[in-house]
């Protein structure tokens, strides 16, 4: 089968590779339909992660067709159409239990083995996933909606989503989602869904402003006078809460200032600061929350495709691009050079 | 000045009558701008209130403007645009400080003295209307919104907000509404608004679920099959969510039945069994959660504001008929006739 | 083995029976340790549950050890000491995922098969038991927790405990448990853990209102005064919250007159009524929560189990009688009697 | 009357001042009975508060009898035995009626004008004190609870609360208390009362370790193995909670690395670095909740007031010395010697 593999900074390469085996009883093969390149598979490409290894096969973005599962399966049956969280967990152990599955003892991440816990698996960028615990890592894709649709169930929406859960973002707050790239803008609409009354759009970027404003949200540029534009716009107040969807210090720091007191800021970004200069006078004054989220697609699919399902959602808005995957090192160039909101690979 | 005033079943009068005077160092006198005939105001019009006052000035949902302030108010002064709560509440006993202002010793509800609480205060069918404890009762109205979008946070829209709120609608629900009066309008945009999936609307009435269907729900008829029918639409399992806004025992009943186990009817229907039939044996085999809600725009009107100035609700699409307050007998008839939906009144 | 079966109305035979064999992949079997007689067990022994099966096996309150696991089993090895549910669920389906393991699809209750669900499996009043879904049913018991201890886990305690948490008892609380027998025993130590001021306990039974003092609780007889002395007892408000355990239509109609207003009733006595009167206007006027909760050990027993590992809860005070399982016959009918608080069966 | 007024670093002098007159129409006078050194006060004491004012009556903890009221005190009447809140707030700007009282536009603390808000009032380190606000700021001590038990309810016991509740303590949590002192011996009170099975408890010194343990603590000692030890008691995982009350960099960093995945930091100590390194790839990566609370004794005083009246909590156990008003200088010595718990204060 077609393959996407990493083989260096700025290297990826479509190869052919066998359609994986089933592993464990608990395992599933699945026919790729659509995938989407993410943020986080930048990070190698850029060659930010150590260490990663040549030939991995990345994605963790896929949707397609259940072709095979093996005999402990209970929940699907070939010809299924699903979709996979790109957090690959077991589905039974006490952090599984209550729903944190980033914390899994067994966590890996598709396509991204080398970083992410001890299971390490090739990725959604073919034609063929292996994917392990498929009772926990799959879900269905009902009728009446598209591979498409469901594509970002199993990140950037949910991750998008946690954020505005986890901030606990309330009928008529106001909240300031800082960085508009994918999640950013899944954030957006996520609190818009949860009532927000107001969505303030921060980037640097005016397309991105522009991409926020067409969803329904009040652009602003980042800049020395945010904290003061904020303040203008909540009555003196600041934000109610803060979705923050960069992951640099910068971004977080700004957060903590337009956050009003007793305010939640809840960080999505992929934070890796060693020594953030925290104000923890302002944090105390201000009695502020502030979380972190990963995102979990497992907890929430069940709450997101009956929004999609029902045109509550559609998260398609922020595709951009699409490539034959026999194309996706070209489809990773141009998401690189940030021409592309989202980019997805078509096997 | 003019009023409307209750003198027996079915008698209302437009009758001159002097403007109040202030009471007490907390009242408020407000100079009205709309009112609305509101279905609880029924209920004294068809004589179903024994002992209900002749010369009762009627209306509890009422904006305006402040004319006067006691020496005891401190956020409002002459001039400003506002909205009464419908019920009067001290603001400061162990009910109010937790929230749950129709519980407080003193309690009242403007224009319906003989039944709710021991404070006796003309309503806003008038127009003038003294407010006691105006710190409390009162709410700006900003900028944006017209007197008209606010009139309904003072009653229907926050016993909508009320029944969803209380039930915990989450993203992602099926709720069911059952009744597409007013107040049943209003809790189907606060289920939308709260991120519900879907809204099924249940009424008898053809012209209350097409009116429901325009606003983005699922009509259904109230009938024999209605179990069968949410079970479909449902997956087999029922609604997550039931928010009741009828008020007497068979929709009640119903609601029981459509939830799914382990869901939540909330109703804000003014029920008055003694002995409604109540099925402990299903309830307790699925695990439900009845609550019952009054409603309260004290608490909520913060959150509501907000979302009608930034046009996430717009709560006038209710209002079917105006008239003038002269004409305000009229509007009573016609109200009670079943033919309008909501009938504001203009001074 | 030794087994306790049902033949007819206060008519169980201690009997020889085969040790049951693996059915499933997912299967384990337990040798019995101890086991009790739940209050549940007495509906059949009276003869209230039309249909029963002769020879049927009763017991869903087990500890014990594990001496065999079908392939499918992950989590536990033989030789493990183990607590098992008293509910039997898949783990895997919609409502298993919610934590709501009683509505599972393929629900069961040990020794029950009846009544409940549809899983038919043969109880604990045996030395050895069956498990199915070991993986979602059993729960260790870790160094430090006897026997004993562990025992209420599965069914008593997790009840009383579901009551006080789906009621939301808060520090401060005032809460009122109605009915103290067993379970309601229970709800009174859940009630103080979760930091309730004061825990009423209310029962026509001297006996069982001494127990409930002897845990710290202020004892209340039944009667036509409970309102009233409820109220003296609270500042004329009544209760916060009231945990009701007893299961009948007076229990349940008492427990929402002593309720104070926007206060809570969960229910966790087996209600079985078609048509309860239930006081609606009563409910409405004071903007009550009724829940009905069936209790899960599955859902808390990770949270149950540390506190009787750290000594904050110890219910073996419970237990008034231990027999040997040859005489668990004798050890029906103390328990029948009203005797007995809590009776124990040892293998 | 008899005041304690701080001059200068380390120079705090028992002076005569006039009684202090009603300034407002929410006014009361209140005869203090007793008052209490806080940590708080230390800050001045050390000379750590630049631009304190020479001549300010401290004292933010004191419980006493109404002597006057203004016009607009509508909860209190002279004889009312009172205890007040630290913080001094309106009650009715949108903080307040959020319960986030130290945000409050007025807000003061009582004897430390320079530094919290606006509200300049001198403190309770006298025979009497202007309480303004009063119907906020003061609450009632009820029958059976004496005025050295309601005192803490004013500052370190709410503070000690409100770490635990903004922590989302729950049954069958390991709670790790970092930091022994007065207010740290609370939030482990407050840990207990709200179902922790285990509360470990950190402080370097030893007398503060012992005092812990004595309340069925664990006592833990700060240093390099400390992660370590907490791991080794928790099962590999972590603290599910940690309560920070120290307010220093070191202390939360290590509660950062000491609470597990997903879990809660709450810090409740007096934070107030600019710059302190925060580990945002740590907390990223365990998806944490950091949460800073000031506490807010007018927000907890209804849930503490019947603890301790039912006896569930005594804070009294905390009292190590107790001073005469005119020997309070020494009672600074040797508060600031860290030979005392915590130091009374008797008019």
């Amino acid at each position: 089968m077609k393959t996407l593999q990493w083989h260096a900074p700025y290297d990826v390469r479509v190869l052919d590779a066998p359609v994986p085996a089933l592993a464990g009883p608990g395992d599933a093969l699945v026919r790729v339909v659509r995938s989407a390149i993410c943020g986080t598979d930048l990070h190698p490409y850029r060659g930010e992660i150590p260490g990663f290894t040549p030939g991995t096969v990345t994605g963790h973005e896929f949707t397609g067709v259940v072709e095979e599962t093996g005999p402990g399966v209970r929940g699907f049956r070939p010809g299924d159409r699903v979709v996979a969280s790109d957090v690959i967990a077991c589905g039974g152990c006490w952090y599984c239990r209550r729903g944190w599955h980033y914390q899994c003892a067994e966590v890996g991440l598709f396509g991204y083995d080398t970083v992410v816990g001890s299971t390490a698996v090739a990725g959604g960028h073919a034609e063929y996933v292996r994917v392990p615990f498929a009772d926990t890592v799959l879900s269905p894709v009902p009728d009446g909606v598209t591979d498409e649709q469901a594509l970002f169930v199993g990140d950037i929406l949910a991750t998008g989503y946690a954020a505005a859960e986890r901030a606990g973002v309330r009928p008529g707050d106001t909240v300031a989602v800082v960085g508009c790239g994918p999640v950013g803008l899944m954030a957006l609409k996520a609190a818009e869904l949860m009532g927000a009354a107001r969505v303030l759009a921060i980037d640097p970027a005016p397309g991105r402003r522009a991409m926020a404003e067409a969803q329904g949200a009040v652009p602003l540029e980042t800049g020395d006078d945010l904290v003061e534009q904020v303040r203008e716009l909540t009555g003196g107040r600041g934000a109610d809460v803060v979705l923050e969807a960069v992951g640099v210090d910068a971004s977080l720091l700004s957060s903590l200032e337009i956050v009003r007191p007793c305010g939640t800021v809840c960080a999505v970004g992929a934070h890796a600061s060693a020594a953030m200069p925290m104000p923890t006078g302002l944090a105390f004054g201000k009695e502020l929350t502030l979380r972190f989220a990963v995102g979990d697609p497992i907890s929430s699919r069940d709450r997101l495709m009956p929004l999609i399902r029902n045109g509550r959602i559609d998260p398609t808005f922020v595709i951009s691009h699409r490539f034959p995957l026999a194309e996706a090192a070209e489809g990773f160039k141009v998401f690189d050079s940030g021409q592309a909101t989202k980019v997805v690979l078509v096997p």
